[in-house]
């Protein structure tokens, strides 16, 4: 059995991995650390694991994490940086789901977090957990920097087309939009019910975390500088993005075929026929991002439609993914449920 | 393995079936009805279950229904009764989640759904499949009338109450809420999104179908007739029921005890600690009913709230419940998955 | 032109009541007060007011409240009682939305409020400001306490029933269900859309503190004590309240008469025809309680289903109704809009 | 007084026609037609209008329309046409909602709408009726073809862009997403609450019939062809259209104040301070368009929000301000309530 430590775990991200890893057949339980919430036991703040979930808080101090084999970090940016090292010296792997460990340019990163960064030597050692490019880093890493919710969906998008080369890289639009479990289960006034549902808005025009991730990405995929604009919006629904991308073909390739056959092997990647229309409820608490790409009256303008549920394959999903192929278990294990539609 | 077939499978209860048995390990799906749809790969009309169920729509006579070992009704009401027969005597077990078998009294039925009953004789044999009251009668049956969502909230919240003949049973209520997937995927103006959503309303206040069900069931728990009033409301959200009970306390017995006693051992029966407040998300897609008990300023008054997923312990999921006893099966089998929250 | 001030600008009664009062033709909006936001323009926070209200918050100490000839106190509980006596002493009008003046008995009121009471003698003087019982009494008024939200709608609902003693008033019971606006414009993890959204439950079944507020009313309008069960429960929607009543009728009246002649005055009140089920969206945004009376199957159990839009009739609206009433103004002056729907 | 027809009045525009004509102090309402729901009296079909709308449904025959003043069709596309001829001819002027002027090329017209035009001579005389930019030639007209409702939001967004020659007329992007309202008042599945409620999707990438229209009009804001790709999207909300509007900047503009220079003299165009991000609830009951620019990191990409609510602006409400333009009233009557919010 995996032990498995969480830190961070009165959010979004640290229920889902408990959602998630509860019915994982490897994985044994043994730490969830909250110190606001030190001794309350997990059922209390989250009454679907009752029956289910028999831990309760403990403080990080309390929680033995250099105990366990693998420790997932479900907490705000800039605390895994804190304790990362001292978990793999005692020979822990680490799993980051904020954003500490994503952007390989310590001054990039800095600029975006607004933090000076802890440990850039484990940033250069870190792993980009997106299955569908470092499969085999990821299986040799002590440490994966997951990647966040929008920068999966936009990057699963657009990998095929800049791999080709079947666009031009210099004119990438992602217009991209989340359901409100992306901002995350904190008290704040813009993502209350009264102000969020029954309205629909962009946010962060100006710049977003989440831009220099992609764009990073986007380049690898290149080879080269990408021009990549990026528009984030805020759907009234829980769970789901949608990206939506566009781009100019430049070079005479069939679409749909390209990406039928960069993702044939991936389990969690589901290219949909010609014509169709990806819905985010499709993925609703599953570990899928499902794409179709369309070329609207043979026009020189592909668009790209990506969904995910953002806690899953945007967040506790892929991190599971992650662990899986860490420990060398079958890759969807505990992944294997599907959308819950309606 | 156990050969399924199941009528009616472009409603909700239908893709609900498919979501819980695509994973059950007992299970072999042979057939799925639709004679408008005959021909139309599942996964087209419910793309969450493509790479899961390869299976397309038949019409009701090239599905060898006859070959299954159980089928499953997931028709209009009026459909199980004109087949149940043929399949009966073909050896096949039959779980309704329709109407057709649940009320005893023939006239009340044909009153309430204004058709002539076509068999008689098999409501008399059939089975109601409310497990926490029935489990020994579902093992031995070979039909099961699968009960009503609101039905199943109602009559669990109810039960300890009047077996145990602590309340009046003169003056009960239930203030009852139900997600909009209840009323089925069909098309209707009064359950379009544009009508249902940011709004709340009563139905059906002089009279509903799920009244005569219930008042059976509360009488026969009572052991005597009951005045029952029931009041549903339809609620903006996709699925959940919340049963809201009134009754007047009439014995001086300790009510949280008397619930957890009674629910001590089922396993699909979860009652709350004194003072709180099931939500509805915390069973959304669990086969699952969450119950608490409130005396409040300790009057004479008891409120009981009750909450399940129409869907799941409401209907597919209480289907598999039953085949699950039926077939000796663990009863849970299929039914582990928690509650998706958020 | 009535000079009007509002203390406490920047919760959602804050904003309903400039959204109101923008448009009426006999007001001048002199200032809104919020010291956390003083010198920010309102259409800054509230930018559907662009184009309407030049006022900028101001600080209570800048806003020149006594020389306005009416205030709006739309602040949390216990902020009223330390401003209104100075306001008064000036000669100035005061509607008070919260709670500090509501309930006749200091100390029930200390009980639920867990404060001591700055002014008991103005409580005295002050007129509860439900207009369908107390219009004359208002007219003549210098300080009036806005109702709550819930107490408008259960209030509205039972009042022909126990002035006419047409039900025994020993059990009553209200199962109310508010909007997600309800509980304020207040940076809290509950009220987040990923916490209410897609979701129902009930709360505080074990006392809210618009339980006494009803119950001194409900034991005004009979004329004697009652027993009285309240239970409030979270609508996933923003505006609106529904209350569901129930009683037993203890005389042999029509109850559909009793109702609408009753109400046949009150440009407020709309009873329903016989068989109705409102809705809340047909309030949404209008000074409106509509509602309507059922006796199901001619049992001796009354049901009243009454709806308002807890922002509106039950809050800023019912403040300018009783603003008009106060200034001798027609009623429904800007008070005139329907409901909006969808 | 004006006299005022409706056609179709059963419709989301229909209802919002009503609900803002009741308020107009030039209106009188004659006659609203629904053949099927002929004789019911309009509030028991929309009960937000009790006490407010006497008129009853009439049929076509009886409605006495050529009598009117000024008859709206919110019909189905293809019924004006049939009936346009005959009210001219009687002297009436005719707004139609539908689509049956807006394109005028006839061809493009048939192709997309997939029937024959019955008077394409009317087509060349009827003004499209987007007052932002036809003013004075609605003023005189007979007959004014009323914009559809993404084609007001992405045309007002890209207007200033293209009359100025700032973009690149050749790639322009509309990423539109639109609430359900938007599909109608129509009994279909997909627009069901449990299909659209917390789920988001794009539809009709590949041609959706207000590609030609915005193309027309993008085309004679920019004097000759441009590339134009248009991607609509679901949002699980009522009311509300969001454009998101991308475009390569080609010339050295202040691109703020090219926009707010332009919808200066505008009553319902706002445009927002740089940095702004509109949101669709702040326009929610309006007659509004709100626009903000952007150019993220001063890269040569210009992305304009534009939100309107598509019931008003984007329907019934730009057709009162036509018939105010048409009547020579100020633009705004009955058009000057601000947006619901929360």
């Amino acid at each position: 059995m995996i032990k498995v430590g969480i830190v961070g775990g009165t959010g979004y991200t640290g229920v889902e991995l408990l959602r998630l890893l509860e019915r994982h057949p490897q994985v044994e339980l043994k730490a969830i650390t909250s110190r606001k919430e030190a001794g309350m036991p997990v059922v209390d703040m989250f009454p679907n694991l009752r029956g289910r979930v028999r831990l309760a808080f403990s403080t990080p101090e309390d929680a033995g994490l250099e105990n366990c084999d693998v420790v997932f970090f479900a907490t705000p940016n800039g605390v895994a940086m804190q304790q990362t090292r001292a978990l793999l010296d005692a020979g822990v792997k680490v799993i980051d789901l904020a954003a500490d460990f994503r952007i390989k340019d310590i001054a990039v990163w800095e600029h975006w977090y607004k933090m000076e960064h802890a440990c850039p030597d484990l940033v250069a050692e870190a792993v980009y957990g997106l299955p569908e490019i470092n499969r085999a880093a990821i299986k040799g890493a002590r440490l994966i920097a997951n990647p966040g919710c929008y920068p999966t969906a936009v990057q699963l998008g657009f990998l095929p087309l800049l791999e080709s080369g079947a666009v031009d890289a210099g004119f990438l639009v992602a217009d991209a939009k989340s359901g409100v479990s992306g901002a995350g289960r904190k008290a704040e006034i813009a993502t209350l019910f009264a102000e969020s549902a029954d309205n629909f808005k962009a946010y962060a025009v100006g710049g977003h975390r989440h831009w220099p991730e992609i764009k990073q990405g986007l380049e690898s995929f290149a080879g080269k500088p990408v021009g990549f604009t990026f528009v984030p919006h805020l759907l009234p629904l829980i769970r789901g993005i949608h990206a939506t991308l566009y781009a100019k073909v430049s070079a005479d390739i069939d679409l749909q075929s390209l990406f039928e056959k960069r993702y044939a092997d991936e389990p969690f990647v589901d290219v949909l026929p010609a014509g169709s229309h990806p819905e985010t409820r499709s993925v609703r608490g599953a570990n899928m991002c499902r794409i179709a790409v369309h070329r609207p009256f043979g026009s020189d303008t592909v668009v790209v439609l990506s969904v995910i549920d953002n806690l899953v394959k945007g967040a506790a999903g892929q991190a599971v993914q992650n662990m899986n192929i860490l420990f060398d278990l079958p890759e969807d294990t505990a992944l294997d449920a599907v959308g819950m539609l309606p």
